[in-house]
Protein backbone atom coordinates (compact mmCIF):
# COMPACT_ATOMS: atom_id res chain seq x y z
CA UNK A 1 0.00 0.00 0.00
CA UNK A 2 1.97 3.46 -1.14
CA UNK A 3 1.39 5.90 1.86
CA UNK A 4 0.38 9.56 1.31
CA UNK A 5 3.75 11.15 1.63
CA UNK A 6 4.76 9.31 -1.63
CA UNK A 7 1.66 9.88 -3.99
CA UNK A 8 2.00 11.98 -7.14
CA UNK A 9 0.20 15.68 -6.67
CA UNK A 10 -1.78 15.14 -10.48
CA UNK A 11 -5.15 14.11 -9.96
CA UNK A 12 -4.94 12.12 -13.00
CA UNK A 13 -1.96 10.30 -11.86
CA UNK A 14 -3.42 9.65 -8.02
CA UNK A 15 -6.98 8.24 -9.61
CA UNK A 16 -4.32 5.42 -11.44
CA UNK A 17 -3.20 4.88 -8.17
CA UNK A 18 -6.46 4.41 -6.63
CA UNK A 19 -7.49 2.31 -9.36
CA UNK A 20 -4.69 -0.34 -9.28
CA UNK A 21 -5.43 -0.27 -5.75
CA UNK A 22 -2.36 0.53 -4.14
CA UNK A 23 -4.03 3.39 -2.06
CA UNK A 24 -7.35 3.69 -0.33
CA UNK A 25 -6.78 6.28 2.68
CA UNK A 26 -8.19 9.82 2.98
CA UNK A 27 -7.67 12.09 0.36
CA UNK A 28 -7.95 15.10 2.79
CA UNK A 29 -4.39 17.32 1.39
CA UNK A 30 -3.81 15.60 -1.60
CA UNK A 31 -3.63 16.68 -5.57
CA UNK A 32 -3.57 20.41 -3.76
CA UNK A 33 -5.49 23.05 -5.85
CA UNK A 34 -7.84 20.67 -7.03
CA UNK A 35 -11.76 20.26 -5.97
CA UNK A 36 -12.53 16.53 -4.57
CA UNK A 37 -16.48 15.70 -4.70
CA UNK A 38 -18.73 13.50 -2.59
CA UNK A 39 -20.17 10.63 -4.63
CA UNK A 40 -23.95 9.77 -4.19
CA UNK A 41 -25.09 6.74 -6.53
CA UNK A 42 -28.97 5.91 -7.17
CA UNK A 43 -30.99 3.49 -9.21
CA UNK A 44 -32.49 5.76 -12.35
CA UNK A 45 -35.83 5.63 -10.66
CA UNK A 46 -34.70 7.70 -7.55
CA UNK A 47 -32.72 9.85 -9.71
CA UNK A 48 -35.00 12.76 -11.10
CA UNK A 49 -36.07 13.32 -7.39
CA UNK A 50 -32.22 13.28 -6.16
CA UNK A 51 -31.78 15.73 -8.99
CA UNK A 52 -34.55 17.91 -8.11
CA UNK A 53 -33.62 17.92 -4.16
CA UNK A 54 -29.88 18.83 -5.40
CA UNK A 55 -31.16 21.72 -7.26
CA UNK A 56 -33.46 22.98 -4.58
CA UNK A 57 -30.82 22.99 -1.86
CA UNK A 58 -27.70 24.00 -3.40
CA UNK A 59 -26.21 25.05 -0.38
CA UNK A 60 -25.45 21.29 1.48
CA UNK A 61 -25.91 19.83 -2.02
CA UNK A 62 -23.90 21.70 -4.93
CA UNK A 63 -23.80 19.31 -7.55
CA UNK A 64 -20.69 19.53 -9.56
CA UNK A 65 -21.27 16.63 -12.14
CA UNK A 66 -23.94 14.17 -12.48
CA UNK A 67 -22.68 11.14 -14.72
CA UNK A 68 -26.23 9.47 -16.53
CA UNK A 69 -27.21 6.03 -16.44
CA UNK A 70 -24.82 3.67 -17.88
CA UNK A 71 -21.88 5.62 -17.67
CA UNK A 72 -19.23 5.62 -15.13
CA UNK A 73 -16.57 8.49 -17.16
CA UNK A 74 -17.20 11.89 -15.14
CA UNK A 75 -16.67 13.50 -18.95
CA UNK A 76 -16.56 16.98 -17.54
CA UNK A 77 -14.64 17.04 -13.91
CA UNK A 78 -12.26 14.38 -14.57
CA UNK A 79 -12.34 12.89 -18.22
CA UNK A 80 -10.98 9.35 -18.41
CA UNK A 81 -11.61 8.27 -15.20
CA UNK A 82 -14.24 5.96 -13.92
CA UNK A 83 -16.46 6.62 -10.84
CA UNK A 84 -16.33 2.51 -9.94
CA UNK A 85 -13.15 2.25 -9.41
CA UNK A 86 -11.22 5.68 -8.83
CA UNK A 87 -12.79 6.33 -5.10
CA UNK A 88 -10.64 5.09 -2.38
CA UNK A 89 -13.28 3.13 -1.00
CA UNK A 90 -16.81 2.73 -1.49
CA UNK A 91 -19.66 1.83 0.95
CA UNK A 92 -22.75 0.40 0.10
CA UNK A 93 -26.17 0.68 1.46
CA UNK A 94 -29.48 -1.31 0.77
CA UNK A 95 -32.56 -0.09 1.97
CA UNK A 96 -30.90 2.37 4.51
CA UNK A 97 -28.32 0.19 6.08
CA UNK A 98 -24.87 -0.35 5.15
CA UNK A 99 -23.42 -3.64 3.78
CA UNK A 100 -20.45 -3.87 2.53
CA UNK A 101 -17.39 -1.30 2.36
CA UNK A 102 -15.09 -2.19 -0.81
CA UNK A 103 -12.38 -0.91 -2.76
CA UNK A 104 -13.92 -0.88 -5.89
CA UNK A 105 -17.39 -0.89 -7.19
CA UNK A 106 -16.98 -2.39 -10.73
CA UNK A 107 -18.35 -5.71 -10.11
CA UNK A 108 -21.27 -4.95 -8.26
CA UNK A 109 -22.26 -1.57 -11.15
CA UNK A 110 -25.42 -1.84 -12.97
CA UNK A 111 -26.62 0.21 -15.63
CA UNK A 112 -29.58 2.01 -14.53
CA UNK A 113 -26.90 3.79 -11.72
CA UNK A 114 -27.20 7.62 -11.30
CA UNK A 115 -23.88 9.10 -10.30
CA UNK A 116 -23.85 12.40 -8.47
CA UNK A 117 -20.58 14.43 -7.57
CA UNK A 118 -21.39 17.21 -5.23
CA UNK A 119 -18.41 19.76 -4.07
CA UNK A 120 -17.07 19.48 -0.87
CA UNK A 121 -15.89 21.44 2.05
CA UNK A 122 -11.93 20.90 1.26
CA UNK A 123 -12.35 23.37 -1.55
CA UNK A 124 -13.41 26.53 0.88
CA UNK A 125 -11.32 25.34 3.61
CA UNK A 126 -7.99 26.10 1.08
CA UNK A 127 -9.44 29.56 0.25
CA UNK A 128 -9.67 29.92 3.94
CA UNK A 129 -6.35 28.75 4.95
CA UNK A 130 -5.22 30.70 2.05
CA UNK A 131 -6.58 33.92 3.60
CA UNK A 132 -4.84 33.11 7.09
CA UNK A 133 -7.89 31.82 9.09
CA UNK A 134 -6.99 28.84 11.00
CA UNK A 135 -8.43 24.96 10.88
CA UNK A 136 -9.03 24.16 14.53
CA UNK A 137 -9.90 20.72 13.39
CA UNK A 138 -6.58 20.08 10.69
CA UNK A 139 -4.86 21.33 13.33
CA UNK A 140 -5.75 18.88 15.49
CA UNK A 141 -5.81 15.65 12.70
CA UNK A 142 -9.54 15.43 13.43
CA UNK A 143 -12.16 15.38 11.40
CA UNK A 144 -14.84 18.45 11.26
CA UNK A 145 -17.17 18.61 13.67
CA UNK A 146 -20.82 17.89 11.40
CA UNK A 147 -24.42 18.58 13.58
CA UNK A 148 -27.68 17.67 12.54
CA UNK A 149 -29.64 21.05 12.78
CA UNK A 150 -33.17 22.18 12.82
CA UNK A 151 -32.90 23.92 9.43
CA UNK A 152 -35.33 21.87 7.05
CA UNK A 153 -34.16 21.17 3.29
CA UNK A 154 -37.12 21.93 0.96
CA UNK A 155 -38.65 18.81 0.23
CA UNK A 156 -38.01 16.67 -3.74
CA UNK A 157 -40.19 13.43 -4.21
CA UNK A 158 -39.38 11.42 -1.25
CA UNK A 159 -36.60 12.99 -0.26
CA UNK A 160 -36.55 15.57 3.19
CA UNK A 161 -34.83 15.69 6.09
CA UNK A 162 -32.71 18.10 8.53
CA UNK A 163 -29.90 20.02 7.13
CA UNK A 164 -26.37 19.02 8.26
CA UNK A 165 -23.81 21.64 9.09
CA UNK A 166 -20.20 21.76 9.89
CA UNK A 167 -18.62 24.00 11.99
CA UNK A 168 -15.54 25.85 12.53
CA UNK A 169 -14.49 28.43 15.20
CA UNK A 170 -13.37 31.47 13.78
CA UNK A 171 -11.58 34.43 15.27
CA UNK A 172 -13.97 37.39 15.63
CA UNK A 173 -11.70 39.89 13.97
CA UNK A 174 -11.41 37.44 10.76
CA UNK A 175 -15.31 36.52 10.22
CA UNK A 176 -15.95 38.93 7.76
CA UNK A 177 -13.20 37.70 6.24
CA UNK A 178 -13.87 34.08 6.36
CA UNK A 179 -17.87 35.11 5.04
CA UNK A 180 -16.71 37.04 1.91
CA UNK A 181 -13.94 34.21 0.89
CA UNK A 182 -16.30 31.09 0.78
CA UNK A 183 -19.03 33.28 -0.64
CA UNK A 184 -16.57 33.54 -3.53
CA UNK A 185 -17.56 29.50 -3.76
CA UNK A 186 -21.30 28.50 -4.31
CA UNK A 187 -20.65 25.33 -5.77
CA UNK A 188 -18.65 24.13 -2.68
CA UNK A 189 -21.73 24.99 0.01
CA UNK A 190 -20.70 28.58 -0.36
CA UNK A 191 -21.27 31.48 2.12
CA UNK A 192 -22.33 29.94 6.13
CA UNK A 193 -25.73 29.13 7.12
CA UNK A 194 -25.44 30.39 10.49
CA UNK A 195 -22.43 32.55 12.74
CA UNK A 196 -22.66 32.09 16.38
CA UNK A 197 -25.84 30.67 18.64
CA UNK A 198 -25.95 26.95 17.87
CA UNK A 199 -29.01 26.66 19.63
CA UNK A 200 -30.72 29.14 17.32
CA UNK A 201 -30.04 26.05 14.65
CA UNK A 202 -31.32 23.42 16.84
CA UNK A 203 -27.51 22.51 18.09
CA UNK A 204 -27.90 21.88 21.89
CA UNK A 205 -24.46 20.53 22.87
CA UNK A 206 -21.41 22.25 20.38
CA UNK A 207 -19.40 18.99 22.02
CA UNK A 208 -21.07 16.41 20.50
CA UNK A 209 -21.68 16.67 16.98
CA UNK A 210 -23.45 13.39 15.43
CA UNK A 211 -20.09 13.25 12.87
CA UNK A 212 -17.06 13.78 13.38
CA UNK A 213 -15.28 14.95 16.07
CA UNK A 214 -15.29 17.91 18.59
CA UNK A 215 -13.23 20.78 18.60
CA UNK A 216 -12.25 23.51 21.25
CA UNK A 217 -13.71 26.82 20.63
CA UNK A 218 -10.97 29.18 22.22
CA UNK A 219 -12.20 32.98 24.28
CA UNK A 220 -12.29 35.37 21.15
CA UNK A 221 -13.78 32.91 18.71
CA UNK A 222 -16.97 32.41 17.41
CA UNK A 223 -18.72 28.89 16.26
CA UNK A 224 -19.21 29.60 11.95
CA UNK A 225 -21.75 27.27 10.17
CA UNK A 226 -21.43 25.49 6.89
CA UNK A 227 -24.01 23.24 4.90
CA UNK A 228 -22.19 20.24 4.48
CA UNK A 229 -22.58 17.34 2.02
CA UNK A 230 -23.52 14.98 4.26
CA UNK A 231 -27.00 16.27 4.21
CA UNK A 232 -28.19 14.73 0.91
CA UNK A 233 -26.39 11.25 1.76
CA UNK A 234 -28.27 11.25 5.32
CA UNK A 235 -31.62 12.55 3.44
CA UNK A 236 -31.02 9.91 0.47
CA UNK A 237 -30.70 7.01 3.54
CA UNK A 238 -33.57 8.44 5.30
CA UNK A 239 -35.93 7.07 2.27
CA UNK A 240 -34.20 3.67 2.57
CA UNK A 241 -33.55 3.85 -1.18
CA UNK A 242 -32.72 -0.22 -2.37
CA UNK A 243 -29.41 0.56 -3.58
CA UNK A 244 -27.40 3.41 -3.06
CA UNK A 245 -23.26 3.84 -3.36
CA UNK A 246 -21.68 6.38 -1.51
CA UNK A 247 -17.57 7.01 -1.02
CA UNK A 248 -16.52 6.24 2.54
CA UNK A 249 -15.59 9.63 4.74
CA UNK A 250 -13.12 11.56 3.90
CA UNK A 251 -12.04 9.34 1.16
CA UNK A 252 -13.63 11.39 -2.01
CA UNK A 253 -13.16 11.12 -5.59
CA UNK A 254 -10.76 13.25 -6.88
CA UNK A 255 -11.21 15.93 -9.71
CA UNK A 256 -8.92 17.48 -12.46
CA UNK A 257 -10.95 20.63 -12.01
CA UNK A 258 -9.20 23.45 -9.89
CA UNK A 259 -10.89 25.26 -6.89
CA UNK A 260 -10.28 28.56 -8.94
CA UNK A 261 -12.31 27.04 -11.88
CA UNK A 262 -15.73 27.38 -9.18
CA UNK A 263 -15.13 30.92 -8.09
CA UNK A 264 -17.79 33.24 -9.27
CA UNK A 265 -15.83 36.28 -8.48
CA UNK B 1 -57.90 45.59 -20.65
CA UNK B 2 -55.88 47.09 -18.18
CA UNK B 3 -52.64 49.65 -18.98
CA UNK B 4 -49.22 48.69 -17.43
CA UNK B 5 -49.47 51.93 -15.83
CA UNK B 6 -52.62 51.49 -13.72
CA UNK B 7 -51.03 48.13 -12.30
CA UNK B 8 -50.44 47.45 -8.71
CA UNK B 9 -46.73 47.27 -8.04
CA UNK B 10 -47.04 43.99 -5.96
CA UNK B 11 -46.27 40.60 -7.44
CA UNK B 12 -49.18 38.88 -5.87
CA UNK B 13 -51.86 41.27 -7.29
CA UNK B 14 -50.12 41.71 -10.28
CA UNK B 15 -50.96 37.58 -10.72
CA UNK B 16 -53.89 38.15 -9.46
CA UNK B 17 -54.91 40.51 -12.71
CA UNK B 18 -53.10 38.06 -14.79
CA UNK B 19 -54.78 35.38 -14.08
CA UNK B 20 -58.40 37.35 -14.12
CA UNK B 21 -57.32 38.14 -17.83
CA UNK B 22 -57.19 41.86 -17.34
CA UNK B 23 -53.61 42.25 -18.23
CA UNK B 24 -51.49 40.84 -21.01
CA UNK B 25 -48.51 42.79 -22.44
CA UNK B 26 -45.08 42.45 -21.83
CA UNK B 27 -43.49 42.39 -18.15
CA UNK B 28 -40.79 44.29 -18.27
CA UNK B 29 -40.69 46.85 -15.77
CA UNK B 30 -43.12 45.66 -13.71
CA UNK B 31 -42.85 45.01 -9.59
CA UNK B 32 -39.65 46.70 -9.88
CA UNK B 33 -37.34 44.57 -7.64
CA UNK B 34 -38.92 41.30 -8.16
CA UNK B 35 -37.45 38.50 -9.95
CA UNK B 36 -39.32 37.67 -13.37
CA UNK B 37 -38.86 33.76 -14.96
CA UNK B 38 -39.09 32.25 -17.98
CA UNK B 39 -41.25 29.40 -18.54
CA UNK B 40 -40.25 26.08 -20.18
CA UNK B 41 -42.62 23.04 -19.58
CA UNK B 42 -42.19 19.52 -20.64
CA UNK B 43 -44.01 16.27 -19.69
CA UNK B 44 -42.84 14.13 -17.62
CA UNK B 45 -40.55 11.43 -19.56
CA UNK B 46 -38.39 14.54 -20.63
CA UNK B 47 -37.87 15.98 -17.15
CA UNK B 48 -34.60 14.42 -15.97
CA UNK B 49 -33.02 15.09 -19.05
CA UNK B 50 -34.33 19.07 -19.45
CA UNK B 51 -33.35 19.24 -15.42
CA UNK B 52 -29.74 17.76 -16.16
CA UNK B 53 -29.27 19.99 -19.22
CA UNK B 54 -29.95 23.28 -17.10
CA UNK B 55 -27.94 21.85 -14.27
CA UNK B 56 -24.77 21.45 -16.84
CA UNK B 57 -25.37 24.85 -18.36
CA UNK B 58 -26.05 27.16 -15.48
CA UNK B 59 -25.78 30.19 -17.04
CA UNK B 60 -27.57 30.15 -20.04
CA UNK B 61 -30.32 28.52 -17.66
CA UNK B 62 -29.94 29.23 -14.08
CA UNK B 63 -32.86 27.07 -12.53
CA UNK B 64 -35.15 29.53 -10.08
CA UNK B 65 -37.56 26.47 -8.80
CA UNK B 66 -39.01 23.14 -11.23
CA UNK B 67 -42.32 22.06 -10.17
CA UNK B 68 -43.02 18.65 -10.06
CA UNK B 69 -45.35 16.61 -12.39
CA UNK B 70 -49.12 17.43 -10.93
CA UNK B 71 -49.05 20.65 -9.68
CA UNK B 72 -49.09 24.32 -10.62
CA UNK B 73 -48.04 26.60 -7.18
CA UNK B 74 -44.56 27.52 -7.91
CA UNK B 75 -43.96 27.44 -3.72
CA UNK B 76 -40.77 28.44 -3.31
CA UNK B 77 -41.26 31.56 -5.89
CA UNK B 78 -44.46 32.12 -5.59
CA UNK B 79 -46.54 30.71 -3.09
CA UNK B 80 -50.55 30.54 -4.19
CA UNK B 81 -49.61 31.51 -7.56
CA UNK B 82 -50.92 29.20 -10.60
CA UNK B 83 -48.32 28.48 -13.17
CA UNK B 84 -50.80 27.69 -15.82
CA UNK B 85 -52.55 30.45 -15.61
CA UNK B 86 -50.67 33.73 -13.99
CA UNK B 87 -48.09 34.15 -17.12
CA UNK B 88 -49.67 37.27 -19.53
CA UNK B 89 -49.59 34.80 -22.37
CA UNK B 90 -48.37 31.04 -23.43
CA UNK B 91 -46.78 29.58 -26.26
CA UNK B 92 -48.00 26.18 -27.14
CA UNK B 93 -45.39 24.05 -29.61
CA UNK B 94 -46.12 20.26 -30.26
CA UNK B 95 -43.05 18.47 -31.97
CA UNK B 96 -41.15 21.62 -31.77
CA UNK B 97 -43.86 23.73 -34.64
CA UNK B 98 -45.93 26.52 -32.56
CA UNK B 99 -49.41 25.95 -33.09
CA UNK B 100 -51.40 28.25 -30.39
CA UNK B 101 -50.49 31.53 -28.30
CA UNK B 102 -52.84 31.35 -25.09
CA UNK B 103 -53.88 33.73 -22.42
CA UNK B 104 -53.76 30.41 -20.17
CA UNK B 105 -53.18 27.05 -20.47
CA UNK B 106 -55.10 25.54 -17.43
CA UNK B 107 -57.52 23.77 -20.20
CA UNK B 108 -54.54 22.32 -21.80
CA UNK B 109 -52.95 21.25 -18.35
CA UNK B 110 -51.80 17.90 -17.81
CA UNK B 111 -50.77 15.69 -14.64
CA UNK B 112 -47.68 14.60 -16.29
CA UNK B 113 -46.25 18.24 -16.76
CA UNK B 114 -43.28 19.68 -15.44
CA UNK B 115 -42.65 23.30 -14.93
CA UNK B 116 -39.29 24.82 -15.23
CA UNK B 117 -38.99 28.35 -13.79
CA UNK B 118 -35.57 29.98 -15.29
CA UNK B 119 -33.61 33.25 -14.41
CA UNK B 120 -33.70 36.53 -16.59
CA UNK B 121 -31.75 39.13 -17.57
CA UNK B 122 -34.52 41.68 -16.27
CA UNK B 123 -32.56 40.89 -12.57
CA UNK B 124 -29.17 41.56 -13.81
CA UNK B 125 -30.24 44.49 -16.32
CA UNK B 126 -31.81 46.18 -12.97
CA UNK B 127 -28.31 45.77 -10.62
CA UNK B 128 -26.50 47.79 -13.97
CA UNK B 129 -28.92 50.80 -14.41
CA UNK B 130 -28.55 50.78 -10.61
CA UNK B 131 -24.77 51.41 -11.28
CA UNK B 132 -25.64 54.03 -14.08
CA UNK B 133 -24.19 51.77 -17.36
CA UNK B 134 -26.58 52.38 -19.86
CA UNK B 135 -28.87 49.73 -21.30
CA UNK B 136 -29.49 51.00 -25.02
CA UNK B 137 -32.46 48.84 -26.30
CA UNK B 138 -34.20 50.51 -23.17
CA UNK B 139 -33.91 53.85 -24.68
CA UNK B 140 -34.62 52.82 -27.56
CA UNK B 141 -37.62 50.84 -26.29
CA UNK B 142 -36.91 48.20 -28.48
CA UNK B 143 -35.93 43.94 -26.97
CA UNK B 144 -32.11 43.33 -26.88
CA UNK B 145 -30.67 41.58 -29.65
CA UNK B 146 -30.19 37.98 -29.57
CA UNK B 147 -27.55 35.36 -31.56
CA UNK B 148 -26.87 32.11 -32.17
CA UNK B 149 -22.86 32.01 -31.14
CA UNK B 150 -20.43 28.84 -31.91
CA UNK B 151 -20.43 28.08 -27.96
CA UNK B 152 -21.62 24.58 -27.47
CA UNK B 153 -23.64 23.52 -24.48
CA UNK B 154 -22.84 20.43 -22.58
CA UNK B 155 -25.58 18.18 -24.03
CA UNK B 156 -28.24 15.83 -21.77
CA UNK B 157 -30.15 13.11 -23.04
CA UNK B 158 -31.48 14.52 -25.83
CA UNK B 159 -31.28 18.25 -25.21
CA UNK B 160 -28.06 19.87 -27.11
CA UNK B 161 -26.80 22.64 -29.63
CA UNK B 162 -25.46 26.08 -29.21
CA UNK B 163 -25.53 28.97 -26.40
CA UNK B 164 -28.17 32.08 -27.27
CA UNK B 165 -26.39 35.07 -26.10
CA UNK B 166 -27.87 38.73 -25.54
CA UNK B 167 -25.74 41.59 -26.32
CA UNK B 168 -25.56 45.34 -24.79
CA UNK B 169 -23.14 47.72 -25.86
CA UNK B 170 -21.41 49.28 -22.67
CA UNK B 171 -18.54 52.32 -22.36
CA UNK B 172 -14.96 50.91 -22.06
CA UNK B 173 -14.77 53.14 -19.01
CA UNK B 174 -18.03 50.63 -16.85
CA UNK B 175 -16.72 47.51 -18.06
CA UNK B 176 -15.11 46.18 -15.46
CA UNK B 177 -17.88 47.12 -13.45
CA UNK B 178 -20.68 45.47 -15.26
CA UNK B 179 -18.56 42.39 -14.79
CA UNK B 180 -18.60 43.03 -11.10
CA UNK B 181 -22.17 43.87 -10.45
CA UNK B 182 -23.42 40.89 -13.09
CA UNK B 183 -20.99 38.39 -11.27
CA UNK B 184 -22.79 38.84 -7.83
CA UNK B 185 -26.08 36.83 -9.35
CA UNK B 186 -25.14 33.53 -11.27
CA UNK B 187 -28.88 32.75 -10.86
CA UNK B 188 -29.81 35.32 -13.07
CA UNK B 189 -27.37 34.65 -15.99
CA UNK B 190 -24.23 35.90 -13.91
CA UNK B 191 -21.06 37.31 -15.42
CA UNK B 192 -20.57 38.27 -19.26
CA UNK B 193 -19.35 34.97 -21.81
CA UNK B 194 -17.70 36.99 -23.76
CA UNK B 195 -16.27 41.08 -23.92
CA UNK B 196 -15.90 42.52 -27.77
CA UNK B 197 -15.04 40.33 -31.03
CA UNK B 198 -18.45 39.43 -32.04
CA UNK B 199 -16.63 36.73 -34.85
CA UNK B 200 -14.37 35.08 -31.51
CA UNK B 201 -18.21 33.51 -30.66
CA UNK B 202 -19.42 32.92 -34.23
CA UNK B 203 -21.52 36.18 -34.70
CA UNK B 204 -20.95 36.98 -38.29
CA UNK B 205 -22.89 40.44 -38.52
CA UNK B 206 -24.01 42.14 -35.21
CA UNK B 207 -26.28 44.20 -37.02
CA UNK B 208 -28.65 40.96 -37.74
CA UNK B 209 -29.67 39.33 -34.25
CA UNK B 210 -31.19 36.43 -34.35
CA UNK B 211 -33.91 37.76 -31.91
CA UNK B 212 -34.78 40.72 -30.77
CA UNK B 213 -33.72 44.05 -32.33
CA UNK B 214 -30.12 45.36 -33.36
CA UNK B 215 -29.09 48.56 -31.41
CA UNK B 216 -26.64 50.87 -32.36
CA UNK B 217 -22.97 50.44 -31.02
CA UNK B 218 -21.51 54.15 -30.36
CA UNK B 219 -17.82 55.08 -30.66
CA UNK B 220 -15.95 54.40 -27.60
CA UNK B 221 -18.58 51.23 -26.71
CA UNK B 222 -17.82 47.66 -26.79
CA UNK B 223 -20.12 44.87 -27.52
CA UNK B 224 -20.66 42.33 -23.77
CA UNK B 225 -22.38 39.39 -23.85
CA UNK B 226 -24.38 37.47 -21.54
CA UNK B 227 -25.74 33.93 -21.47
CA UNK B 228 -29.60 34.00 -23.17
CA UNK B 229 -32.52 32.12 -21.48
CA UNK B 230 -33.49 31.61 -25.04
CA UNK B 231 -30.95 28.86 -25.07
CA UNK B 232 -32.83 26.27 -22.90
CA UNK B 233 -36.02 26.98 -25.15
CA UNK B 234 -34.33 26.98 -28.71
CA UNK B 235 -32.33 23.41 -27.58
CA UNK B 236 -35.94 22.06 -26.34
CA UNK B 237 -37.51 22.59 -29.35
CA UNK B 238 -34.68 21.40 -31.31
CA UNK B 239 -35.49 18.05 -30.04
CA UNK B 240 -39.15 18.23 -31.16
CA UNK B 241 -40.39 17.23 -27.98
CA UNK B 242 -44.60 16.17 -28.40
CA UNK B 243 -45.22 18.74 -26.61
CA UNK B 244 -43.49 22.10 -24.69
CA UNK B 245 -45.24 25.36 -23.15
CA UNK B 246 -43.44 28.44 -22.65
CA UNK B 247 -44.29 32.10 -21.83
CA UNK B 248 -44.54 34.07 -24.94
CA UNK B 249 -41.47 36.40 -25.67
CA UNK B 250 -40.83 39.40 -23.26
CA UNK B 251 -44.42 38.25 -20.98
CA UNK B 252 -42.82 36.66 -17.97
CA UNK B 253 -43.71 34.84 -14.98
CA UNK B 254 -43.72 37.66 -12.11
CA UNK B 255 -42.51 35.62 -8.64
CA UNK B 256 -42.31 37.19 -5.21
CA UNK B 257 -38.71 37.08 -4.72
CA UNK B 258 -36.43 40.03 -5.03
CA UNK B 259 -33.34 40.33 -7.29
CA UNK B 260 -31.27 40.84 -4.04
CA UNK B 261 -32.11 37.26 -2.90
CA UNK B 262 -30.45 35.36 -5.48
CA UNK B 263 -26.91 38.29 -4.86
CA UNK B 264 -24.43 35.66 -4.01
CA UNK B 265 -22.55 38.47 -2.32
Amino acid sequence: MTTATMLPTQPAELRRIIRAGEFAGVTSGLANGHVQANLAVLPRDLAFDFLLFCQRNPQPCPLLEVIEPGFVEPTFTAPGADISTDVPAYRIYENGEMVAELESVAEVWRDDLVSFLLGCSFSFEAALADCGIPLRHQEARSNVPMYITNIPTRPAGMFSGPMVVSMRPIPQAQIVRAVQVTSRFPDTHGAPIHIGDPDAIGIRDINAPEFGEAVEIRPGETPVFWACGVTPQAVALNCKPPLMITHAPGKMFITDRRDSDYAVI
